[in-house]
């Protein structure tokens, strides 16, 4: 069993979304979260060649930095027709602007000169890393499949979640509230996002389950 | 406690000098010993700030490449006196060629430019990472200190090893048999060099001490 987690954790991401579905998905937990961006911490460049590589080099560098033990999520979008693409470059698609919009066209654009047929199969992976200062690392992957719609739909969420249809599901990611996305049922069954998926191994794990509810 | 080890391992290191020593440390464990340079796996780009990142980031790629456990190894000299350098850098400083007789040339200069006064302190770390495929990951450290001596004494070893005098001994890592510079002893005392020690805290926890003497 992990090492179990009380007291201080630094979030380590720089992405405003990500920060506040971490913030919904910690409330439950006596945990007090402090942005890497409070602490200075700078962005370590993420080399790894998947989601979980890419977590723990932003889980490492931060708690080392900030010495004490730090959650890092790296997660993107994996097109079947596109061989997994943009996958772990999902981020930087959208370009050093951010524009995610122009990220999902060219998803568009890279399915229709892949001459890619209906129904467009895709999912959403999440890799949590939970790194100690100088020692261990817990990480987890969470996955939602689907399919994806154009034009996109919705304004909610954030990233690639207005063209994402999860399977079983009329709306799309940006059609749904944070709860409903990734809220975590109370049943112990399955959370419907990604990320809800990756944090309830995460929390499982390394805190021991709800202190609050 | 960590998940213990049982059965195959893949080595991710491409240096045959810490191949030598990671299978004289694993020999008395039940552990099969793969190389990565023998699964074809390519060295990632070692990006981390610290030895422990460069480890890990090693170590998840063997582990997810090859799927099955992999331990890695990043080590390095810090001097004193240049603020910690060559560090992670050390083997940067030897060049492409791993010319190692002109990165102690290197130190020595650089003590020289630096104004540095004997005696010039300085350690060894040795950084192992334990990654499990699309999961765990253990990381531990160990530091030998003492002092550096010019010019190079001895042979044996590898990298700085002939620059190095550990405290308490006579002679340096480069004067010194593998089995004394990294012999652990049975009695559970710690043994000499950096790598030794950082593979004593990982077999006891992940190895679950020895299976064989």
């Amino acid at each position: 069993m992990p090492q179990k987690l009380i007291g201080k954790l630094v979030i380590a991401t720089h992405n405003a979304g990500k920060l506040t579905e971490m913030r919904d998905l910690l409330a439950p937990y006596g945990v007090t979260m402090i942005p890497a961006a409070d602490l200075g911490l700078p962005e370590p460049e993420e080399t790894g060649g998947t989601f979980i590589a890419n977590a723990e080099i932003k889980a490492r560098a931060a708690a080392d930095r900030a010495n004490i033990p730090a959650l890092a999520d790296d997660s993107g979008l994996c097109v079947e027709a596109l061989d997994g693409a943009p996958g772990i470059n999902s981020a930087r698609w959208a370009g050093p602007a951010r524009d995610f919009g122009a990220a999902m066209a060219k998803v568009e654009q890279a399915l229709r000169a892949a001459k890619a047929s209906l129904p467009f199969k895709a999912h959403f992976a999440c890799a949590l890393a939970l790194a100690f200062p100088g020692g261990d690392m817990h990480s987890f992957e969470g996955k939602v499949f689907g399919e994806l719609v154009f034009p996109p739909r919705g304004k909610l969420g954030f990233g690639y979640d207005p063209i994402f249809l999860p399977e079983g599901y009329a709306r799309t990611f940006g059609e749904m509230t944070g709860l409903e996305k990734h809220g975590i049922p109370t049943d112990g069954s399955p959370g419907l996002s990604h990320r809800a998926r990756a944090f309830q191994i995460f929390a499982q794990a390394c805190l021991g389950g709800r202190t609050v509810q």
